[in-house]
């Protein structure tokens, strides 16, 4: 078997590159710059590993990319189908990750641990009053994966919950009440508490906007999905006027964060930098799809992760 | 009856005075600072309400402190034993506050939030490779109600834990590997993760040291229990020769930690001002507890956290 030619995305995260490395049959291309991942996939490689997309990566000997992450709005879906490309994705790989990252910056926000580390700058001991989940309604919009194992985690904490899914028929999990996302409002009114782990809307269109975050008054916003799921205006207007309690945010409309958001100031917003699934298993864990879908594209076993020709048509 | 005269304290949790308003038959003594304490007593007070302690509120009317702090350890329980006065602490009523927060501050560890919390100061976006808990070893030393709660919220997390108790004898809880106090050394070296959630020793002696942070090696330690349960230099060098991973403290040696204090810079330290049971619902279950011992100290009914007798004896 000759080796198969496979590109590496200059930005990949930790662990993935080693993980290629050991796997035989594979001839690596790393790439110092997405200038040098196009030279290599315009020179015949099959095989694209990244997160990122750019058109120039679009290339005749393209047949299958091997995500990192776990979502796909970046990428020209039709064009890959009209072209026979295979994409999988990296979707189950971060949700125990992230799912930890949504609590981390929810009891941040609650405990007001955020302020804490804020006032450390300047060596400020001040006693914060802070809150509890136990009693509090929370909301799970986008339940998917990530979703359950939050929810999951969520199970001992003194909490009622209800999961938000596009599909609720179809699910099977740890939530006794789930959802369609027709009652997003009536849940948004519900909820102290509302943590969004979808994808972006297709469209870019926002879940959460003035309605949503008037109807959830006084609570908290955790955001480990997509920036483009809330409304950043109707966000930062709900927090100026003291009407929202607290936002986490992993994630954020325009990334970067802009250095002149207001959203740094406010001592009830805590910010990361897209980092929720970032983890020393990462690696280890897309590796073993990667295996398996590496069998798949040699013909010998099914694709883990492939992303179904339905979702190719939603685009 | 005559009103009973009620001395409060001036720092008191939120939602304590509030409470002892609304109950019939009490004459409240709120004291500007701890002089008016000393005075009101003096002229016949018979109940204290309190966390903290000055040997001037000896006094010969005092029959009862009701206090507002889990522990006991400022009190001079031999004198009140002599003279015949009872102490009531508020045990359990910060034990899921205070859960919540041990898991606040091991997430803004291990999720690097309390790194990301200090960049945002300087509006600096920086992904940062966290943990995750998953998988790891917990270690509840001090596994009373607090370590109880934390190790209940901890179920679904993926963790393996020992808990290690004064009297495991005693113990019927959801953790299978419950130990005794001996046992330190043998989980300190198992151990990822090392949650302190015991009452200080009563001879103000370390229980985590240098042998235990060498066992502990490259793992993280959160402390909401009280300062004096960590040798606090043997903690700065573990940090500073980057062995220890990260420390949370709720608690220090010395309370406010001071300025000068390497602690306050260490990135891989988060530092909350003893804050852990502070939470809006505090002032109503303390108020339930205060309560059946208004009921007690009246004859009706029995006493609730009452320092036993042996406790008193352990002085």
């Amino acid at each position: 078997m000759t080796d198969l030619h496979v590109v590496l995305h200059p930005e990949l995260p930790p662990g993935v590159a080693d993980f290629l490395e050991g796997v035989a049959g594979l001839a690596l291309h790393r790439s110092a710059d997405e200038r040098a991942v196009t030279e290599s996939l315009k020179n015949g490689a099959e095989v694209l590993v990244t997160h990122t997309w750019r058109d120039s990566f679009l290339t005749p000997s393209l047949r299958w990319i091997a995500g990192t992450g776990a979502g796909y709005e970046q990428y020209p879906l039709d064009k890959f189908k009209s072209q026979g490309i295979v994409l999988t994705t990296a979707a189950g790989v971060h949700s125990q990750c992230v799912a930890e990252h949504a609590f981390a910056l929810l009891l941040s926000l609650t405990r007001r641990v955020g302020e804490a580390a804020r006032n450390m700058t300047q060596c400020h001991w001040e006693a914060l009053i802070g809150e509890e989940l136990t009693g509090k309604k929370l909301a799970i919009v986008g339940h998917g994966r990530i979703g359950e194992e939050i929810a999951r985690r969520a199970q001992n904490w003194g909490m009622s919950i209800i999961g938000i899914k596009r599909n609720p028929d179809r699910y099977s999990g740890c939530v006794e009440d789930i959802r369609g996302i027709d009652q997003l409002s009536d849940v948004c009114a519900w909820a102290d508490i509302v943590v969004l782990s979808s994808p972006a809307n297709p469209d870019g269109s926002h879940m959460i906007g003035r309605k949503e975050f008037e109807l959830l008054g006084a609570g908290w916003i955790v955001n480990v999905g997509r920036g483009s799921l809330i409304d950043q205006a109707a966000l930062i207007d709900a927090l100026t006027s003291g009407e929202l309690r607290g936002a986490g945010l992993d994630v954020t409309v325009i990334e970067p964060l802009p250095v002149d958001s207001p959203l740094w100031k406010m001592p009830e917003v805590v910010i990361t930098a897209h980092n929720a699934g970032a983890s020393p298993g990462f690696g280890t864990r897309w590796g073993a799809i990667f295996e398996k879908n590496l069998a798949a594209f040699r013909g010998k076993g099914a694709w883990v992760n492939l992303l179904p020709a339905e979702a190719m048509d939603r685009s």
